[in-house]
């Protein structure tokens, strides 16, 4: 029939969401999945009958938050960006917004793209209840010991293997990764731990958290989080912290197809 | 008989509330609001029978937000400050805490003895729906000229009668009031109104900002507030802005009273 298939124009979003009501991101049937209201709110915008595929950067987990999660999908309606940021949220609801939406290239895939990742886990040291704060962050019972919690923090800088902060279950996926940054930021009542690497294992960062909470804690020295880290082994190193303290904060891509670098261009907040 | 009346111990508490899912904080019979939890859980904690009468500072409306609300009562129970904070938490829903407990004195009334009270209403300016803080902050769709709307909240600085911006079915309470700070912050994507007062009438600050947004989206103009404040007619102010942007952020005392006021502690944040 000598049919010419065209390439669907791509469009890459920024989107946050407070993931406390939700199943996490992926697609799971009869749930509540970011993943599956976002397909819906973008084929309702589109005033499309099937399904139009999103691509996120990562799957978050259940009750884990996103303030610039990045994914794209592909569609041959016309919408300029800022029509389809405007119509996709209409039909969202209020717990999952889009922040953004950019025309993409072909060359960019938000998953397979990915440059490097920032995550922040946020705690709660003034030993009081904090209702105001309680969806996002973890509350510690006594003030931890932030000095030699940095000390962890600062020896996983630069390339290791993740195995013992790995949870068991995970895909094939090498568990070595390039950690860019990590440190905990103390701010009066408020803790945080930020970390940017060019990937994360299934549970990392969480456990990661809570292995260095544990040393924070009195529980365990610096010596046992650098030698569980070595050992490559679960068992060694500590629990997994609560989701509702993770959020997914900054996605970086390759400036040469990174559709929210154009000049000029504000994104994240 | 001879029956000697003695005095039962009065304790001071700061309570943090997210508003969302309260019916306000007045006690009313089979609905959910802040003073019928912490009477509840105050008097568990207290292992008492009967009702403990909780005094507020003030009611703060459904939806409205609390940082740093007062309130006092009686109580012949011995418990340590501290132990009455962890007990009273034990039994209280998520979104409502006690952040400090401190002995006051008999002179301290926790409604009657108030110098002065801080609210702030917050906003998002950046024209995008952000879920992340969606519980506590409205959301203009354009962004307002916040030069004119600190214009107008320089104006009612020092006292003046509030009936224009005073919602009818109030109590018999005086609409004049002295005001010490009022004025717009703007942070990036956000925007905030800060105002401190010797008090506020029913619906006044709320009022205050629903009339400043219109002059910030340029349907009313600075003259048009001040003359609306003149005029002591409601019907000639703006509408009433949405209660999940007001928070009550602080509450101060005469220092010979205040239970909070001791040195080397620290209360709110």
């Amino acid at each position: 029939m000598g049919e010419q298939r065209t390439v669907m124009p791509r469009r890459a979003i920024i989107i946050e969401y407070d993931g406390t009501d939700f199943c996490g991101w992926q697609l799971q049937p009869s749930v509540r999945t970011i993943q599956g209201e976002l397909e819906r709110a973008i084929a309702l915008a589109a005033g499309h009958e099937g399904r139009i595929v999103l691509h996120g950067a990562g799957r978050t987990d259940s009750g884990v938050h996103a303030r610039a999660q990045v994914a794209h999908f592909d569609s041959d309606c016309a919408h300029k960006p800022d029509t389809w940021r405007r119509a996709i949220n209409y039909w969202l609801p209020d717990d999952v917004s889009v922040t953004a939406v950019r025309e993409a290239s072909q060359e960019f895939h938000a998953r397979f793209s990915v440059e490097r990742k920032t995550y922040v886990y946020s705690v709660i040291i003034s030993g009081v209840e904090r209702p105001l704060h309680r969806r996002f962050r973890i509350r510690c019972r006594r003030r931890p010991d932030v000095h030699s919690m940095n000390a962890c923090a600062r020896f996983i800088v630069g390339e290791n293997d993740f195995a013992a902060f790995t949870a068991s279950g995970a895909d094939t996926e090498s568990t070595v990764k390039t950690i860019f940054r990590s440190e905990w930021i103390e701010d009066g009542r408020f803790l945080s731990y930020l970390v940017e690497g060019d990937g994360f294992t299934y549970n990392m960062v969480r456990t990661l958290v809570g292995t260095m909470l544990e040393v924070g804690a009195g529980k365990a020295s610096c010596e046992d989080f650098a030698s569980a880290l070595e050992s490559k082994e679960r068992i060694r190193a500590g629990p997994t912290a609560p989701a509702k303290g993770l959020m997914l904060t900054a996605i970086k891509y390759p400036k040469i197809i990174d559709p929210f670098r154009e000049p000029g261009r504000k994104h994240g907040s």
